[in-house]
C-alpha cells in the first residue's frame, strides 16, 4: 500500500502523481477555486482527504478526488525523524546552536479524530515541526519524543523522566529546550522542572495548546513558534511557560515556571502569573521583557531530578473532618495545606495536624485564595497552627508548594526539608518588600 | 464599678464627668491639640483609653488622663441592644421597613487586642452599628448577634443556623438582611444561603472586612454602609456578597452569592466574581447595577435550610493515589471533584470513581481552573469518566458545587440529587449561549 507520511488510498495516489510530499507548498484547483498552502501530515483515517495549511495559519481539508494539484514548490529538505528517546539534528539553518524540542504529549501534539470528534495525542515532535515549517526561520530544531500522554496522567515519577531528558539536551549543547506538554498539569510540571534544574543556564520553555494543532483556532502554531523563538534567544535562564497572551493573535506570554497557573478551562489565554508579573511577551522574533533577564542569578546548574510520591496536598473546606485529614495523609512524609485566607483551617483540625507533625510528617500552609501571602500571626487560629509546628510558605502557590515538597522530600535529609521549603530557590517566594506595579488582567473572563 | 458601654476606670470617670456617651460627638483637647470625633465602644483592656473616630474615618486612641473633654454633641438616641437570638427595632429614622443586621463574627466584628497585636472577634452587631453611626442615614437597622466565630470554623450545620435566622428576619418584615461574617469562608456561606433561601424576595447581603474595624485602613466601615444601602434599596432579590471594589475607597462591589470567591489573602478587593460579571457597584446611596435587577426571577421563597456533612470535596493533583481518594471519600453520599482543565483526573482513578459510584455515592466534576466550563466530551479521559457515571457541572464553581451538594443531599431524595445538581437553581450555572462583554480585572495583584 502506498503510504506517503500517513497518506494512503486516493490521497496518496494524487500526491504520487503530482510528486508532492508533506511539507511542500502546493497549488490546487478545487472545483474551480485555487488554493495555495503547505501539505500537512495526514489527519484522521479518511483515505481521500488532503490537509492543507493556508498562509493565514488555518488548516483546510480537501477531497483528493475533487481537486487537481497544479504546482508543487518543494519544502526545505527535512531530516526530522521521531525516534523514541533519541535526538537528531535537523540542520535546516546555520547557527551557533540549536533548540531541542522534547515532546511529552498533550493537546499540542494531538489531532482530532474526525470520526468521533475527540482529541487524541498522536503527533510526534517531528510531525509538530512539519506542521509548523516556519520554525526553520527561528532555529535549528532537534526533536525527541519522550512520552505521549495526556497531562492529567502526569505524575512525580514522570517529572523526573522529563527532567533527565531536558538535562541531557542542555548537556548536549542546546541553546534552549522547548518541552511540549499537555496544559492540564503544565503548571505543576513547570514547577517540577524549575526545582530539578535549579541554576540551569539556558531557557527551558514549556509549551502547549488549548486547541489541537489541526483546528483552525489552534494556538499550537503561535505558542510553538514563540516558545522556540524565546528558547533560541538564550537571554533568559530558568524554566518558563509560554502560552497565548490573549492580547493579539500572534502573541504569547512567558511566565516563570513556579508562578504560573491554568486559570481557564478553554480560553487560549488560560495561563496567568500569580503573585508575579509576566516575565516577557513574545511575538515571533520580537521579545519584550517585563523583567530584564540580566537580573536573574547565575548559579551553577544543580541537577536534582528526584520526586517523591509520599506527599499530599490537602484542600481545606468547611465540614472536612479530622478523620478525612488523617486518612488522606496516612503514610505521608509531608503535607501541603491549601487553607483559607491568611492560612487557616477549622480549629477542630489543629490537634490532628499536631499529631501528624509529632508522628514525623512535615506540614506546610498555603492559601486557596491563590493571590497574596499567608500570615499566620494575625488571628488566633493561625497562631495556634504555628505553635503546633505548621510552617507557613509566604506567597508560594499551593500547587508549586506541593511540587516543591515532593522534590524536597526526595532530595534532602528529612530535617532539612522545612528550611528548604522556606527558602526562595528559584523565585517561588518573593520578599515582602518587592512590589511591582504590573497589572494582572484577565480580559473577558466572565 | 462604673461601666459606660465597656469603658471602666479612668476612662469611665472622664466620660461620666463630661456627660458623654458612646456615639456622641466630642471635642477634646489633648496636650494642647484639639480633636473632634465620635466616641467609639471600648477597644482593648486598658481602662484609660478613649477611642475616637475622626471625620476622616480613622480611629485614634486617647489617654483619658491626658485629655480634657471640652464639648459633647449627643448622638442620635439609640435603642440598639445586642440580645442573643432576639431582634429589636432601632427606630432611628422613619421608613417603610428596616434592615436586619445579623452578626456571626469575623474580622468585621473584631478588634485588635493591642496587647498582643492579634485580632479577635469581639463586637456585637449593635457595637458595629455604634462604630458606624452614619448608618442612621441609610436605614432603620435592627441587630441580632447569632454567633461569634472566625469563619474558618464555619461548617454546614452553622450555615443552616444562619439560614434560619435570615428566614426569621425576612418573615419579620425586613426590607433586606445584612449578614456580617468572616471573609475566609464567606463565599461558601453565600452559596449556602443562596440555595437555602432560593426565591427570597429581598436582598440578603453578606458583608465582612479584610481589616478589623478599629484599624485605620479598615474596609469594615465602607462595606457595612454599602451593604446596608444595597439591602435597604430592595431592588434586588437573592443572596449577594458586598465587599470593597478596589476601584475607589468608598466603593463596594456586589457579587452573586454562587459566583463569588475570595481571591486574595489580604487585599480589600479580594472578592471577585468567577464566570460572572459583578452584579452592582455601591458607593453610599449611589447604586449602579451591571445587571438590571428586574431580570431576575420572581419565585416564591422555597426555604430548605438543611445541609449534610456526609459529602466531600476532592482536589485532584498529580500523584494522588486511588487509596487516598478511597479513604477520603469513605462513607460519603456525594463527592465533588476539582479536576484539571476541562474536567479530568488521572486515568488510574477512573476505576476508583466507578466503584464509588456503584457503591451509592454521587460523583460530580468541576474544574480547579476556576474560570471556564467543564467539557468531558473532548478527551478520552473525560469520556471514560462520563461512561462510569461522573456528572459534569458546567461552569459551576468548585466550592459552590460542594455547598450545593451538601444542601441537595440533605433536602432531596437520593435519586433526585444528580438532576438537582445539574439544574440551574439560583444562577450557579450559566447557559452556554450567554456571553457578556464585562471585563474581569484584578488590578495590581502581582
Amino acid at each position: 500500500m502506498v503510504n506517503i507520511e500517513g497518506y494512503t488510498g486516493g490521497a496518496a495516489k494524487t500526491l504520487v502523481e503530482a510528486g508532492a510530499n508533506v511539507g511542500d507548498k502546493i497549488r490546487l484547483s478545487v472545483e474551480g477555486r485555487v488554493v495555495v498552502g503547505r501539505l500537512m501530515p495526514r489527519v484522521g483515517s479518511s483515505s481521500d482527504i488532503l490537509t492543507i495549511k493556508l498562509d493565514n495559519g488555518y488548516n483546510i481539508g480537501v477531497k483528493s478526488s475533487k481537486c487537481k494539484i497544479e504546482a508543487v514548490y518543494p519544502g526545505s529538505p527535512s531530516e526530522h525523524t521521531s525516534v523514541r528517546g533519541e535526538t537528531q539534528k535537523a540542520g535546516l539553518i546555520r547557527g551557533d546552536g540549536y533548540v531541542s524540542l522534547v515532546s511529552t504529549g498533550g493537546t499540542i501534539a494531538s489531532r482530532v479524530e474526525y470520526e468521533t470528534g475527540a482529541v487524541k495525542p498522536a503527533l510526534s515532535a517531528s510531525e509538530l515541526i512539519q506542521m509548523v515549517p516556519e520554525l526553520d526561520e527561528y532555529a535549528r530544531v532537534r526533536t525527541r519524543v519522550l512520552m505521549s500522554i495526556l497531562s492529567e496522567n502526569m505524575r512525580p515519577a514522570l517529572w523526573s523522566e522529563i527532567a533527565h531528558a531536558v538535562y541531557e539536551e542542555v548537556g548536549g549543547g542546546s541553546d534552549g529546550v522547548v518541552v511540549a506538554t499537555g496544559t492540564d498539569t503544565m503548571g505543576y510540571t513547570a514547577a517540577a522542572l524549575s526545582f530539578a534544574l535549579k541554576g540551569v543556564g539556558v531557557p527551558i520553555v514549556l509549551v502547549g495548546a488549548q486547541r489541537s494543532s489541526d483546528r483552525p483556532s489552534s494556538d499550537a502554531y503561535t505558542n510553538l513558534v514563540n516558545a522556540v523563538s524565546f528558547a533560541k534567544s538564550g537571554a533568559a535562564r530558568g524554566v518558563f511557560v509560554c502560552m497565548h497572551s490573549g492580547v493579539s493573535d500572534g502573541e504569547s506570554m512567558v511566565i516563570e515556571g513556579v508562578r504560573v497557573r491554568k486559570l481557564h478551562t478553554s480560553m487560549r489565554s488560560a495561563f496567568q502569573p500569580v503573585n508575579a508579573a509576566p516575565y516577557a511577551f513574545v511575538s515571533g522574533k520580537s521579545i519584550s521583557y517585563v523583567h530584564p533577564p540580566g537580573t536573574r542569578g547565575v548559579d551553577e546548574l544543580d541537577f536534582k531530578p528526584n520526586f517523591s510520591e509520599d506527599v499530599s496536598l490537602i484542600y481545606f473546606y468547611p465540614g472536612v473532618t479530622p478523620r478525612k485529614i488523617r486518612s488522606m495523609t496516612e503514610g505521608s512524609k509531608g503535607v501541603v495545606i491549601g487553607g483559607t485566607g491568611l492560612g487557616h483551617v477549622a480549629s477542630d483540625l489543629t490537634d490532628t495536624l499536631s499529631e501528624l507533625i509529632r508522628s514525623g510528617c512535615h506540614v506546610f500552609m498555603t492559601s486557596q485564595c491563590l493571590w497574596g501571602r499567608v500570615n499566620m500571626n494575625v488571628y488566633t487560629t493561625g497562631r495556634r497552627l504555628l505553635e503546633v509546628g505548621v510552617v507557613p510558605l509566604e506567597d508560594m502557590l499551593m500547587e508549586t508548594a506541593y511540587v516543591k515538597l515532593s522534590w524536597a522530600v526526595a532530595n534532602f535529609e528529612w530535617e532539612k526539608v522545612p528550611s528548604v521549603m522556606r527558602s526562595n530557590l528559584v523565585g517561588e517566594i518573593s520578599e515582602r518588600s518587592v512590589l511591582t506595579t504590573q497589572v494582572h488582567r484577565s480580559e473577558g473572563w466572565t
